[in-house]
C-alpha cells in the first residue's frame, strides 16, 4: 500500500466488522465508515457516536462527523458520500476494499469513477499472532468459560436418575435449556455473553450444529460446548466438555477414550513452525487407529466430521485453521483443539481447549478436568 | 423478477441474515447460500447442517449440499463455485444480488461472464408489515424485555441512599453492571439474550449510545433501555425507561415531563395511512413548544438528538424508521416510539415503548409503569 492509497472498511459484516475493532478500538451497533491509510486512520461517526468514538479509538485515528466532512444533513448518512468526501480529506487517490464491501456502494464508486480495487490479501493477517495484552483478555473469556462449564456439570453431576432414566434435580425434570441457562447466567456474572451454547444429549449431540432442546438422560453422551465473547474487551473463549451421568454403555466409554486419546495426539504435536494441518492429522491417524470410520451413513456424515480447531479472538473463527487449509502455527497464535466423534444410535463426543502457541509448544489458557462418566 | 431470474442472498451481513431467515426459517453460525426464484428457494449447507436445514427451512425450499451440487471437496466451500452449481440446478440465467453482497464475489462472477445485477429495491419490503404470528413472536419478546424492566427498576428504588448520594444495596455499591446483570439473568429466565443493554445515569446518559458504567446516585435520571433477541424466534423487543431513585431536582422533573409528554403527543398521532414522518414532528413540536433546544453546544449536540423510532422485528432496527424518512404507516408495522432529551449537566431521558399499528390506532406489546421519581 503505498502513500496515495487507502483501504475503506465498512461495519456491519463478518470480518470486517472485528477487523476494524482490532485496528481502530472502536465498535458501534450502527454501521460506520473506517479508512486506513499507511500515515493514519480514519473514522466516520454520527453526532452522536463522536464522544464515544474519540474516547475509545486508539490514538492516530482522526473521528469525524459527516457534517465535519462538509456533508450536508440530507447526504450525511449516505455511506458513498461519506467515502468520496474522506477522500478528499484524506488526499487519497487510490481506494481498496475487502472482498466483503457492500457490492452496491462498489458498483456506485465504479460509475463515479473512482480508483477502486479489491483488495485481495486479509486486511489484518497480524490478528492471528497474539499480543500477551490479547492473550491476557482472552485468558479473561476462557476464565470464565471454565466457570460456566464447572456449573454446568456440577448441576448434571448433580442430578438424580428416575425410573425411566430422566434426569431430575429434586422434582424438576432436568432439561438441556435449564443446564444452558445456568451457564449463561454464571458467564453474565463473569461480564461474558453465550448465545448458541450447545447442551446436547444422546443423538441430538451427533449433529454438531444443533444446540439441543428437552431432556436428558442418564446413559448419554452429554456435549456442553460454551464460547461466550466478553462484553468489554469483543473477545472469545471456546471450550467442550463431554460428560455422562450414570454408567455409560461399554462402545460409549470407547468412544470417549478415543476422542480423548485423539486430542492428546493433536495437543502433542502443537509447536511453532508445525503446519497446522499436521495437527489434524494427528487426530484423524489415532480414530483411524482405532478403527472409527468418518463417512457417509444413510446421507448422514458420521465419524469425525470436522476440522480439529480454529483461531480464536475477536472472532470466535478465525485463523489459522487447523484442518487442511496448510497454514503454519506461529508464536502467539490462540487456536482450539478439539476433535470429535459422531454416530447416531451411540452419540456424540467432543472435547476442546483453546490454547496459546509459545515458544517451546503450548499452554492451556484455562483448565477443566475431563471425566466422562459420573456414577 | 422473471421465471429465470434468481436471487443470491449469502449469510454473513445485515441486512441479508435476517432476510435469509425470513424467507428461509434458516439460520447459522457459519455463512452459507440461499437463492430465490419466483418458484423456490434453495439452501447450499455443509453436510453438517442439512439436516438442521431440512428441519427447519420451510418447505419449497430445497436444501443441497456441496457434493450433491457436484462440487468436488476441495472446491465445496467456495461460494463462487456453489453459485455457478446453483445457476445450473436451477435453471436461471440472470443473477440478481442485494447491495450488501460480497463485492469480491460480485466482481469474480462479472468477470466469469455471469449475467449479475445488483437488485436495487429493498429484497423482503413485506418484513414491515407482520402477520398475526410474528406479533405474537414480538410480544412474547416484549414481555420478557418489560419483565427484565420492572426487576431493574425494583431493585434501583429498592436502594438506600448513602451520606455521598450514592447508591447502595446493603453495604455493596449499586452500579450500572449489577443492574445490567439483573436484567441479563431475567432476560435468559424468558428465553431472551440482552447484549448492549443501557443502564446510564447522570451525564452518562446524555450520550445515547453510551451503556453506561459505574456507581449510579441518587437524584439522577437514570436511563433503562433493554432491547433483547428471544434465542428460538430470533425476534426483538425494544422498551426504554428513565428513573430516579430520591428527589429529583425541579430541572429534571420538568424534562422527565416534557419527554412523557412528547411520546404521548407522538403516540396520539400513530394510525395507518399516516406519514411516519408526523409521528416524529409531533414528538419535536412538543419539545419545541416547552422551550427545549436541539442545538450543538461544545461540538456536543444536545437536545432531541435522535428519531423517534425504528420498526422492529428479526432486526432491532428495520422499516418503518419514524424520523425524516417519509415512510407510510401501515396495518401490522410494529414500531418503537421513543422521544428523548439529553443535555449534559442536568442529564438525559427517554421513554420508549414497542406498538403494533392496528386499523384502528395502536396497541401496545407490553405494557410498563412511566414513573420517574422513587423517594
Amino acid at each position: 500500500m503505498n502513500k496515495l492509497t487507502g483501504l475503506f472498511l465498512l461495519s456491519g459484516s463478518s470480518p470486517s466488522d472485528t477487523n476494524i475493532h482490532y485496528l481502530s478500538g472502536f465498535t458501534a451497533p450502527d454501521p460506520f465508515l473506517f479508512l486506513k491509510t499507511n500515515s493514519a486512520s480514519y473514522l466516520v461517526v454520527s453526532a452522536m457516536e463522536k464522544g464515544r468514538a474519540e474516547n475509545q479509538s486508539h490514538s492516530k485515528t482522526h473521528v469525524f462527523t459527516p457534517s465535519e466532512l462538509g456533508l450536508s444533513r440530507k447526504n450525511s448518512g449516505k455511506v458513498i458520500n461519506q467515502i468520496i468526501a474522506l477522500i478528499k480529506k484524506s488526499k487519497i487517490r487510490y481506494v481498496q476494499i475487502p472482498s466483503d464491501f457492500p457490492a452496491g456502494i462498489f458498483q456506485a464508486l465504479t460509475k463515479m469513477g473512482v480508483n477502486i480495487s479489491i483488495h485481495k490479501k486479509s486486511v489484518c493477517p497480524e490478528r492471528s499472532i497474539k499480543t500477551q495484552a490479547e492473550i491476557s483478555l482472552i485468558r479473561v473469556s476462557q476464565h470464565a468459560t471454565a466457570t460456566a462449564m464447572k456449573a454446568a456439570m456440577e448441576l448434571i453431576r448433580s442430578a438424580r436418575i428416575d425410573r425411566e432414566q430422566r434426569l431430575r434435580i429434586g422434582k424438576e425434570f432436568l432439561t438441556s435449556e435449564k443446564v444452558r441457562r445456568l451457564i449463561h447466567k454464571t458467564l453474565i456474572d463473569h461480564d461474558c455473553a453465550g448465545i448458541e451454547t450447545i447442551v446436547a444429549g444422546g443423538d441430538q449431540a451427533t449433529d454438531p450444529h444443533e444446540r439441543g432442546h428437552g431432556q436428558l438422560y442418564a446413559g448419554q453422551a452429554i456435549i456442553l460446548d460454551i464460547f461466550p465473547r466478553h462484553e468489554k474487551s469483543g473477545y472469545w473463549g471456546d471450550m467442550t466438555r463431554t460428560i455422562c451421568r450414570g454408567p455409560a454403555a461399554p462402545e460409549l466409554k470407547k468412544l470417549y477414550n478415543a476422542v480423548k486419546a485423539a486430542q492428546s495426539a493433536a495437543l502433542r504435536t502443537v509447536r511453532p513452525g508445525l503446519c497446522a494441518d499436521d495437527v489434524h492429522s494427528a487426530a484423524k491417524t489415532e480414530f483411524e487407529r482405532r478403527g472409527y470410520e468418518t463417512t457417509e451413513i444413510d446421507g448422514r456424515h458420521v465419524g469425525f466430521i470436522h476440522g480439529t480447531g480454529h483461531g480464536v479472538g475477536l472472532d470466535i473463527h478465525e485463523h489459522p485453521r487447523v484442518g487442511t487449509s496448510g497454514e503454519t502455527l506461529e508464536v502467539g497464535n490462540v487456536i482450539t483443539v478439539e476433535p470429535g466423534l459422531y454416530y447416531p444410535g451411540l452419540g456424540g463426543v467432543r472435547i476442546e481447549d483453546t490454547i496459546v502457541v509459545t515458544a517451546k509448544g503450548w499452554r492451556y489458557l484455562a483448565s477443566c478436568e475431563k471425566k466422562f462418566e459420573w456414577l
